[in-house]
C-alpha cells in the first residue's frame, strides 16, 4: 500500500472541520479551502456551511470517494472515527489531535484501539503531528496561521521532521529564503507510517532530489536497522541529510519529554549515519543550505577548490573554512598565474585564493573562471563576491550561470545585502548556483558534495 | 601623545579632495560634508569649489587650525605633503592611498621617507588603509558609496579590523542587523599606529564597552609581546573578542598575499589569547554576536541556563549547542517543578528545558522567568520564543525586560521572521535583551558572558 493517498490525494475529507477562527480545525480548513487542488469534504456533526462548503454530519454522509481523512476531533471520538473511515473507504488518515500515548496509559490503549480499528486497511500518519506539505497540491495540514508560518515554494527538496514546531519553523525560515521545499511530513507518534516509510516514499517520487531529515530519536525495538538499511539502499540514488538532536544526556531527557524517543547514544547514530551513507548537518539551517547546493549541482571528481575573492580577507577566511571541512585550496601552477596576469592588475594575488582587490571587476571574475575552472587543477569554485565596489555589478550572475558548462560544482558567497546584491544572488539561484552569506556554510554545502560524490562513488562499485 | 585628533578631530582636510564620482577623493568628500560634525577643509591643486566648499591649493594655504588630514593622493607625493602638514602643525594623518611597501621596496622606500618626515610630529594611520569610521562625530573615511555599505547606528561595540574589506562588510551587515558600532578603525600598513594602540584608546574611551578584533597576523619583530601585555591589561576592564583568520599553511599563503603579514602558528595565538584573556570567536558574525551580549548584559555566577521553549525540539536543540560550549542545563528540583505546575499546562515539561509547547502563552513565559530566574538554581537564561503559535505576542518582550531587575543575563532565540516576530526582536534589542536566529550564536553569546566572567574573577583576585 503506497502513500500516495496520503501526499497526493485527490479528495480529502476534514473532520472536525469549523469556522472558530484560531482553532486548529479552522486553519486547516481555510488552507484547504485556499489551496487545495482537490476535492474537499467537511464533516463536523453539528454545522450546516463553512467558507460556502456543506458540511456533512460525518464521513459517511459524503457522497463522493475520499482518498484522505485529517482528523482534529478529541482524541476519545478518533477510533469510532476510524472504523467510519475504513467503512468508507478512505485510504489514509492524518490525526493531527493530540492526547495519545503522549500523555499516558489511557492515550496508549487509544492508540492500540485506533490501529485495532484501521485492521490494515486505512494508513495513519501520526497522532499528535503537524501532517503533511505538500507545496505542489497545497495539501497542507500545518495548523500555523499564513502570516506567522510563510509557506515555501515548491522546489526539489523534501523535509521528514519528528518535531512539527521544528518543522513550522524551518518552512517559515525557508520560504523566507526562497528555499524551494516541495514536501514536509511530521509523523508525531508514529502508530503506523514511519521516517523509514517516508524515506521510501520520497526516493521513487522523482520531484525530490535531496532528503533533509530531523531526527530526535528513535521508539521502537528494531527501528533502527530497518532505519539504516532504508537509508543506505536510498543513498544509492539520492542524497539524505540529516540533522539528529539531542546529543548529550540533558538534552536526551529533553528528548523524551518531548517526543517520549530515546536519544540513544549519538555515536551510535553516528556510526548509522556514516554506514548508510548519509550527511551528518550540525543544525537544520545547514542541512537545508546542504541540500540546495546537492539539489542543483553536479558532483566535483576531487576536493580542490578555487577560490575567486574580491576581499583578501574574505579569501584567508574561506581557506581556513574550506580545510576545516576537508577541502583543499591548492596553489595555481606558475603558467596558470602567467595567464590571469595578461587580465588581472597587477597587484592582485594570483596563486588561489585568486584575491582581485577593491579593484575587482565583472570581466575579471570571467576571465579566472573561464581559465581555471575548465582545468584539472580544480574540482569545483567557491565565489566571493560582495558588489559593494564600483566595478561589480548584478551582470556577475550570468557569466556565473554560463560557466555551469564546465560541468563543475560553484556556489558564491557575499555577506552583503545592498540592492544590487540582492539582485545578483536571486539571479544565481534562479539559474540554478546556490548562495550563502556565511562562509562556513558556503564550505560546508561544498563538503557535501565531495561527501555525496564518495558515497555514489562507493556505491557504483559495490 | 593620544590619537584624539584621529578619532574625534573638530577639524579635518581632506588632501586630494574630488567631485569626480566613483573616485576614493569623491566618496570620502561626500561623506564628510554630509555628516562630519566639525570643520572641514578641501585640498586639491587644481579646482575652485567642490560640494559649494572652497578648495585651498595646499593644506598650507588653509587659513584655520587643522587636527587630521586625510591623504588620497598618489603614493609619491605623499612624502612631501606629510612635511607641509608637520608645518601646519596637523597632528594626525590617515593615508588612504596605497602604493606602499605592499608593492615593493620602492613602496617600502616611501614608507621610510614619510616617517622620517612626520618626525613624530605627527601620527599617521595607514598607509594602504581604509581609515576611520566614527557614528559619533561623523568622521567616516570608508570609501564606499552608502548605497552599497550602510553604515552602523551608534553603539557600544568598537572594531579594530586588519583588513578594510573585511571591516566594510561586516559594518554593513552589522548596520542591517541593527547592531550599533560606535567606532571602527583599519590600519592598513601600520607604519605608526598599531593595534596595541588602538586598543588602549578604545579601553580609555567611555563609550567603548566590548572591543572586537579582526586579525589575520603580525609583522613586526616584538609586536606580539606588546600586543599581549596591552590586551592582558584591558581585558581587565573590558571584553576584547578576537576573530584571528589565516590558521592554516594555505591560508597562511592568503595572508602573506593578502597583508604581508605571517599568519604564523594558530596554536601560538591561541595561547596568546587565552593567557591575554581575550575571547576567540571563530568568525566575524559570531564576534559582534556575542559582542551584543557583553555590551548589554551582566556577568553570570556560574555556567547554569535555564532554558524556556516554545517547541520542544527547538529545546533539544539548546541543550546540545549550550553544552557544546561548555555551559550546562540543570535539572530543575522537585518543588520547583510543582510551583510551576500551579500555572502551567499538565503536558508542559518542566524540568528544564522548561517546554511550554504549542500552547505557550506569554503569561506562562512571564510566569517561568519570575519562578525561576531569581533563584539560586541558575546563573542566565536562553528563552526560546517563535511567535508562530496564537498565543505569543510581541508583548512578552516587555516580561523579559522586566526581568532584568534579577542581574541575570538573558538573551532571546528566535528563527522566525513574521511580522510579530520583527516587532518582539526590535522592543528586546531597544530594551537590552539581545536576540539570535541561530541558537549555536545564541549558546556562544552566553558563553562569552560565562568566559568573561571567569577572566573578570581572576583578574580581581590577581
Amino acid at each position: 500500500m503506497s502513500l500516495d493517498e496520503l501526499i497526493n490525494p485527490r479528495s480529502v475529507a476534514i473532520i472536525g472541520a469549523t469556522d472558530r477562527e484560531g482553532s486548529v480545525g479552522f486553519e486547516i480548513t481555510r488552507n484547504l479551502v485556499t489551496k487545495f487542488k482537490g476535492n474537499i469534504y467537511l464533516v463536523n456533526p453539528s454545522k450546516g456551511e463553512i467558507m460556502g462548503l456543506k458540511v456533512y454530519r460525518s464521513i459517511e454522509e459524503v457522497p463522493h470517494g475520499v482518498d484522505l481523512s485529517i482528523i482534529v476531533t478529541p482524541a476519545h471520538t478518533v477510533p469510532e472515527i476510524i472504523s467510519q473511515c475504513v467503512n468508507k473507504g478512505v485510504k489514509a488518515a492524518i490525526i493531527i489531535s493530540g492526547g495519545f500515548s503522549e500523555v499516558g496509559e489511557e492515550g496508549a490503549r487509544l492508540e492500540r484501539e485506533v490501529l485495532r480499528r484501521a485492521q490494515g486497511r486505512l494508513r495513519i500518519l501520526g497522532p499528535n503531528c503537524i501532517g503533511v506539505y505538500n507545496a505542489y497540491n497545497g495539501l497542507d495540514t500545518f495548523f500555523i496561521n499564513p502570516q506567522r508560518m510563510e509557506r515555501p515554494k515548491p522546489g526539489p527538496i523534501a523535509l521528514i521532521s519528528q518535531s512539527g514546531a521544528v518543522a513550522a519553523a524551518i518552512l517559515d525560515w525557508a520560504a523566507r529564503r526562497g528555499i524551494g521545499i516541495g514536501l514536509a511530513v511530521n509523523y508525531g507518534n508514529k502508530i503506523d507510517i514511519n521516517e523509514a516509510e517516508l524515506l521510501e516514499y520520497f526516493a521513487r517520487d522523482p520531484r525530490v532530489r535531496v532528503i533533509v531529515m530531523y531526527m530526535e530519536g528513535l521508539k521502537y525495538p528494531g527501528e533502527g536497522r530497518k532505519l539504516m538499511e532504508t537509508m543506505k539502499r536510498i543513498t544509492k540514488v539520492k542524497p539524505i541529510v540529516v540533522y539528529k538532536a539531542g546529543i548529550t544526556k540533558s538534552s536526551g531527557r529533553a528528548v523524551k519529554s518531548h517526543t517520549a524517543a530515546l536519544a540513544g547514544s549519538y555515536e551510535m547514530y553516528r556510526a548509522m549515519f556514516r554506514q548508510a551513507g548519509a550527511i551528518e548537518a550540525n543544525n537544520l539551517t545547514d542541512a537545508f543550505d546542504m541540500a540546495k547546493a546537492l539539489a542543483t549541482q553536479p558532483l566535483p571528481r576531487g576536493n580542490r577548490v578555487l577560490v575567486i575573492t574580491d576581499s583578501g580577507g574574505a579569501g584567508v577566511q574561506a581557506v581556513d573554512n574550506l580545510e576545516a571541512v576537508g577541502l583543499s585550496v591548492p596553489e595555481l601552477p606558475q603558467e596558470t598565474q602567467e595567464l590571469l596576469s595578461k587580465v588581472l592588475p597587477p597587484f592582485a594575488a594570483k596563486s588561489n585564493p585568486i584575491d582581485l582587490t577593491g579593484s575587482a571587476t565583472d570581466e575579471m571574475y570571467r576571465h579566472v573562471i573561464n581559465t581555471v575552472l575548465p582545468t584539472d587543477m580544480v574540482d569545483m569554485a567557491l565565489i566571493i563576491a560582495q558588489m559593494q565596489l564600483p566595478g561589480m555589478t548584478p551582470g556577475l550572475a550570468e557569466y556565473i550561470i554560463e560557466a555551469r558548462r564546465y560541468g563543475k560544482p560553484m556556489v558564491v558567497y557575499g555577506v552583503s545585502i545592498n540592492d544590487d546584491a540582492r539582485t545578483f544572488k536571486a539571479k544565481l539561484e534562479e539559474g540554478g548556483v546556490p548562495t550563502y552569506d556565511r562562509l562556513e556554510t558556503a564550505a560546508k554545502a561544498l563538503s557535501a558534495l565531495f561527501q555525496y560524490s564518495r558515497i555514489s562513488k562507493s556505491n557504483a562499485q559495490s
